[in-house]
């Protein structure tokens, strides 16, 4: 919860004094995938080496997830990670499917399919551990932030198979047989749940929950079938701010909230200073839409100051993007970003708030 | 605007009572894309045929438009077409590849490529007023909804050149060249609003407004570059009741209202009382989400029926799904929600309300 009130605490990370609700006139900014192909370093480092065993070797892990923080000059450290590594840790079988995304060979669908899910050991993360050590060398006091999918955005890929338009398969699962959604997802915040405290207890300062595709729900659904399943996984992270994001969830804002986030992460659908407001009042987090990286410098200058402004009028903000960085985007725009908001965020969250 | 104490008129057709706010307890239903590929009629008269040339078939479109009401017994006959058929008859050159979308053969990027759009000559839609005369004679008093695409969603295809997942090329003309943007816009909506005036003047009664594509804007700038042209596009159809309709939009109802409708649809992720209350108090449209049509019967009529339930709290209500009818769906069980919502409907909302 905000605590607007507070003093800054000397040599707090900006990201945590903001998560914590007492950042003031600073300004963090990180983006949602900066550690992805919109950096040429990334793609050399990657060649040849498929997704999720890119994820699970520590050297690579920490190479990458350093890239954006040495080229950019961002405010955090989101470990390179995928959200089905845990679900490929634990033994499922999914591959990312370059141009298509997870791919899971043997869809969930019934009860039996949900009893057969293995559970995460978290021995087997010991890579994560290896890898969250060596960012720490290198980042030293920048926050390195944890994250996870969220049971719902999990559970989505493992009952349609792959990614969905409409994700009908895992709808009418969750209408027709709520008990076995509510064991399929109670399984899955488990392997979530323990993803992310391996991470906090290597190192990470701050997570982030990520439930993408959430709003594709109709409130009332995510309210009784989804949230609690969150709050679950939220809860093993306590002893961090944590972040919880969704694409397209302006209506289920205060319920994200409630499920237990000290910052709700919002896209540009909604604007910063109302989706605090629907967030109880909580910090907030976006929401510049990606798509505009692709503008001339100027418009991109102009869609970054109005993204600033309009924060300031929330109770906490963290500068990121609505989703992640699309992998065309010119590195170097993303680099003026942060240069302008750390240069000029102060100023104008001080002339606005 | 709504005015919930007038009386119904004598053999005024429920969608029309519904629309001018003077329903009562009455609930009329029909589905967006009802006239499609769930009804075995269809998939046997289109067969062979493509789509953009089977809805310039007066015969063909007046027999598709006819189907669903047959059939299902709902109440409204919504003219088979698709957004981009005024741009087709036209003379730009689209067509509709089976299971990706409208394809355009020239994308349209460059102030040359705006300027050399065609305009649409009225005279070039004789097939279409022939068509109404042919949907009336069948369908007697059902009320014929004329239907168009908005300008953004038009903008949106052929400034992408096909189906897009986040319309980034679209807004990013709109971002860095707004002058541009307005004069490729104010075409669109000139096509628009010509295709309406003749549905209007060959017996619609009542006409559809689409933009699709519209809730992947920011608030501000739907407000600012998108509103004024489809507010255009309404004011042509301002003799008869405007429902505007958008996937996703919850943060444009308002909007949208103001663009000039009678009714705005949404999807299942705004309530209709909220959504009513978004929209200025008008009468809502929808919102069952199409991917619980797959689900058993049971479950699909107890959806039915809350949204039955959350429609009687709202100004007005007219029955629909959150978008169009799933290709998949079993034809049995849309009959089968009519016949819910005509037979349990005005009790329903006599109980709520």
């Amino acid at each position: 919860m905000t605590d607007a009130a507070a003093p800054p605490i000397a040599d707090e990370p900006l990201l945590v004094r903001a998560a914590r609700g007492r950042q003031g006139d600073a300004l963090p900014v990180w983006f949602i995938r900066q550690a992805g192909r919109s950096l040429p370093e990334y793609q050399r480092v990657r060649a040849g080496i498929e997704m999720l065993e890119a994820c699970q070797r520590p050297d690579l892990v920490a190479e990458i997830t350093c890239q954006p923080v040495r080229r950019h000059g961002v405010d955090a450290a989101i470990v390179f990670s995928d959200i089905m590594v845990p679900l490929a840790v634990a033994g499922i079988d999914v591959h990312i499917e370059p141009g298509v995304g997870p791919v899971v060979a043997e869809p969930v669908r019934t009860a039996g399919d949900v009893d057969a899910l293995p559970e995460l050991d978290p021995a087997r993360l010991d890579f994560l551990v290896e890898a969250i050590g060596l960012i720490r060398a290198e980042v030293g006091t920048t926050p390195v932030i944890g994250f996870a999918g969220a049971p719902f955005t999990l559970a989505s890929y493992l009952v349609e198979g792959r990614p969905s338009r409409d994700y009908a398969r895992t709808k009418a699962l969750m209408a027709a047989d709520p008990e076995l959604w509510d064991r399929l997802c109670g399984r899955l915040a488990e392997i979530s749940a323990t993803f992310l405290r391996a991470q906090i207890e290597a190192g990470a300062s701050v997570v982030q929950l990520f439930d993408s595709w959430a709003g594709s729900l109709a409130p009332a659904d995510y309210r009784a079938r989804v949230q609690p399943h969150s709050a679950h996984v939220l809860s093993a992270a306590s002893a961090v701010p944590r972040i919880h994001f969704g694409v397209g969830c302006g209506e289920l804002l205060g319920a994200m909230a409630d499920a237990g986030a000290d910052v709700v992460g919002t896209d540009w659908r909604v604007g910063l200073a109302e989706a605090s407001r629907r967030a109880g009042g909580r910090p907030v987090q976006g929401n510049l839409d990606p798509v505009l990286l692709q503008a001339p410098w100027p418009v991109v200058a102009e869609h970054v100051r109005a993204v600033v402004r309009d924060g300031a009028r929330a109770s906490g903000h963290v500068f990121n993007l609505g989703h992640g960085v699309p992998p065309t985007t010119d590195a170097d725009v993303l680099t003026r970003i942060v240069e302008l908001v750390h240069a000029e965020g102060p100023a104008l969250r001080g002339a606005t708030s």
